[in-house]
C-alpha cells in the first residue's frame, strides 16, 4: 500500500468548490418545492456539491472503517467493561453480529474492521486490516500514551486506508470505533482542545456510575497536568492522551479531505478524532459531515468547537458508527433530491405567484 | 372495497400489548451493547414490539399514503401559490417527479396518491384512488368547511383505505399531504384543539411574508370565532376548519391502529389530521410515530399536546410525507437491531463487570 505522509496530506486539503456550490444552491431554490423546504437535505446536497467539485454529485459506494484500539488507562478503573471485550467485540464484528453489523446490512455499506492497536494477538482473518501502532496504548496518567513516532503511525495508516478506498471507488466514508477505555481517552482530548474542565466533559461511557465518573475525571485531570498536551498541536495532544484509534480515523478523516470525500464523524470518540484532524488542519472541517448528537455530555462540546451540526439526535451512545450508519441515509437522500428532482418548469407546474 | 364505520374503527382501537413490550424491553437490556445506548431506536422497537403484539416485530411491507385535497379558505389570499398547483402536483406525483417520489424510491416505500377532494377533474390514472369527500372544501371564514357528513366520509375513506392495505400486507403506514392552503387548515385546527392563539401556531406555509401571515392568523381567527368548533369533538373541528386530506389522513390513522399497525405522523398538515385522530379516540396516539419535527411554528404544538416525540428534526417544511419516508428507514433499523442483535453470551462476549 502507498504510504502517503502527514504533510503530504494536509497539504492536499484545500477549500471547497465555491462554483460547484453556487450552481447546487441555485438549482435547489428552481426544484419542485417551496424554497428551502429540504432543510438540512438542501445544505447538506450544497456541501457534497463543493466536496465532490461536481454540481448534481451522486453516492454510489459507500464504506465504513471500523478503526479500533485499547487504552492503558484502564488500570485506573475507569471503565464499566474489561479490556477484554475490545478484542472479542472485534471478532464479533468480523462475524456480523454487532449492531453496526445490522445497521451497515441495513444502509446498504460495506464495513472495514481495522485493528489500529488492540491489546491483544487477534487470529487473521480476510476482512481484518491490521495495522496496530501498538498493542493497545501506555497508561496516559503515568506518562504519554503512546510516542510521537507512534501518533504519526496511526494516522497516517488511517490516511492510507482512506486513499486505498477512495482509489476504489468509495465516495461516502463512515467513521466508528472500539475501544475499551476510550471515552477516557476522548473526554481528555475534549477537555483539552476545547479548553473546558474534564469534569464537564467526561460522560458515563459504556455504563459507569456518578461517583465513578468524578474519579474518571480526575484521572484525566491527572493526566493532563503531568502530560501538558500543547492544545494547538494535534499531533501533541494524541501522543499525550491516545489512542490507537482515535488516531487512525483522525488520518480517515484527513485521507478523506485531501482526496475531496465526505467523512462521517460518528459520536464521541469519532468527535475527538475529529477534534484531532480540525487541529492539525482546520480546513479539513468542511469535509466532515456530523453524523449524530452523541448523549456523551462532551460530544457536543467538541462539534461546537468544529463548527459541526449533527444530523441526528436519538439519544444513542453505542460507537461502532452506528450514528453514521444511520446519517449515511440521510445524507444519500439529500443527495438524491438534488440529483433527481425535477424543476418546476422541468414538471410543467405552476410557481408561486 | 368494505366500508368500516368510524365507530366500530374507534371500538376496535385497544391498549398496546404489555407483555410484549416487556419482553422486547429485557431482551434490550441484553444485547450486545451498554444497556440503553442504541437511545431512541431502543424505545422505538419496543413500542413497535407493543404495536404488532410481537416480541421481535419484523417490517416487510411498507407503504406510503399520500392524500391530496383543496381549501376554499384560499380565496382569502393566506396562500403563496395558486390554487391550480394542487392538481397539477398529484399529477407529478403519479409521473414520479416531487420530493416524495425520490425519497420513496430511496427509502423502497410504494405511496399510494389519493384524491380526497382535489377542486378539479383530475384524469383516471392507474395509481390514483380516487375518493373526492368534495371538489374542495367551501371556505371556512364564511362558515363550515364541509358538511358532517363530509366529514365522516373522509374519515372514512381513510379508514378504508388503511384497512385496504393492512389486509394486503403493509406493516408501516407513512402519510402524506398535498393542498394548497392546508397549513390555513392545520393553523387552525391545531389552534383549537392545543387552545393557543391562532398567531402561535401559523407558519408561513410554502412561503408567505410575515406580514402575509398576521393576514391568515386573522382569517383562522374569523373563522374559529364564526363557527365555534368543539374542541373536544375532533369531527366537529374537522367539519367547521376542513380540510378532506387531512379528514382522510385522520381516517389512515384511525384505521391503522384499529388494525395494530404503526403509522407514521408527517409534518404539520399529519400532525393536524393527527390532533383529529387523537381527539376522537385518545388510544389512537400509542400506535402513532411523529416523523419529524417540521419548521411550521404550530407542528411542535400538536406533537406536545398528543405526546409525540419527533425522531428527526431537519428543518424541513415541504409535506408531501417526506419526513415520515426518511423516518422509515430509523424505524425499520430500530426493528432490525431488536430482531437481528445477538445477546452477550450470545455472541460469547464478555458482559460489564
Amino acid at each position: 500500500m502507498l504510504k502517503i505522509s502527514l504533510e503530504e496530506t494536509v497539504a492536499g486539503i484545500g477549500p471547497l468548490d465555491g462554483e460547484a456550490m453556487a450552481a447546487a444552491g441555485a438549482r435547489q431554490d428552481e426544484l419542485i418545492k417551496p424554497k428551502g423546504s429540504l432543510g438540512m437535505l438542501e445544505d447538506i446536497s450544497v456541501r457534497l456539491a463543493g466536496i465532490f467539485s461536481q454540481n448534481k454529485p451522486t453516492i454510489e459506494n459507500k464504506i465504513h472503517i471500523l478503526a479500533a484500539g485499547d487504552h492503558g488507562v484502564v488500570v485506573e478503573g475507569v471503565s464499566a467493561y474489561p479490556q477484554e471485550v475490545t478484542p472479542q467485540m472485534v471478532m464479533n464484528f468480523l462475524a456480523g453480529g454487532a449492531a453496526i453489523n445490522v445497521l451497515a446490512r441495513h444502509v446498504d455499506v460495506r464495513v472495514i474492521v481495522v485493528d489500529a492497536g488492540v491489546n491483544a494477538e487477534l487470529p487473521p482473518h480476510p476482512d481484518l486490516i491490521s495495522m496496530p501502532a501498538g498493542r493497545g496504548t501506555a497508561n496516559m496518567a503515568q506518562g504519554p500514551a503512546m510516542s510521537l513516532e507512534q501518533a504519526r503511525l496511526c494516522i497516517e495508516n488511517g490516511i492510507s486506508i482512506a486513499a486505498r478506498e477512495i482509489e476504489s471507488g468509495a465516495d461516502l466514508i463512515g467513521t466508528g470505533d472500539m475501544g475499551i477505555g476510550n471515552t477516557t481517552a476522548a473526554s481528555a482530548i475534549t477537555s483539552v482542545i476545547c479548553d473546558i474542565d474534564p469534569l464537564e466533559v467526561t460522560g458515563l461511557g459504556a455504563g459507569i456510575a456518578e461517583d465513578q465518573r468524578e474519579h474518571k475525571a480526575n484521572v484525566i485531570r491527572k493526566a493532563i497536568d503531568l502530560n501538558r498536551p500543547d492544545p494547538s498541536d494535534g499531533l501533541d495532544v494524541l501522543t499525550k492522551l491516545g489512542g490507537f484509534e482515535i488516531g487512525f480515523l483522525a488520518g480517515v478523516m484527513l485521507g478523506a479531505a485531501a482526496a475531496g470525500r465526505p467523512v462521517l464523524i460518528d459520536g464521541f470518540i469519532s468527535g475527538a478524532a475529529a477534534l484531532i484532524a480540525y487541529t492539525i488542519c482546520p480546513a479539513a472541517k468542511d469535509y466532515m459531515i456530523a453524523s449524530h448528537l452523541s448523549v456523551e455530555r462532551g460530544h457536543g462540546h467538541a462539534l461546537q468547537h468544529i463548527g459541526l451540526k449533527p444530523i441526528l439526535d436519538l439519544g444513542m451512545r453505542l460507537g461502532e458508527g452506528t450514528g453514521a450508519a444511520l446519517a449515511m441515509l440521510i445524507v444519500e437522500a439529500a443527495a438524491k433530491c438534488l440529483a433527481e428532482m425535477p424543476t418546476f418548469a422541468e414538471a410543467g407546474v405552476s410557481d408561486k405567484e
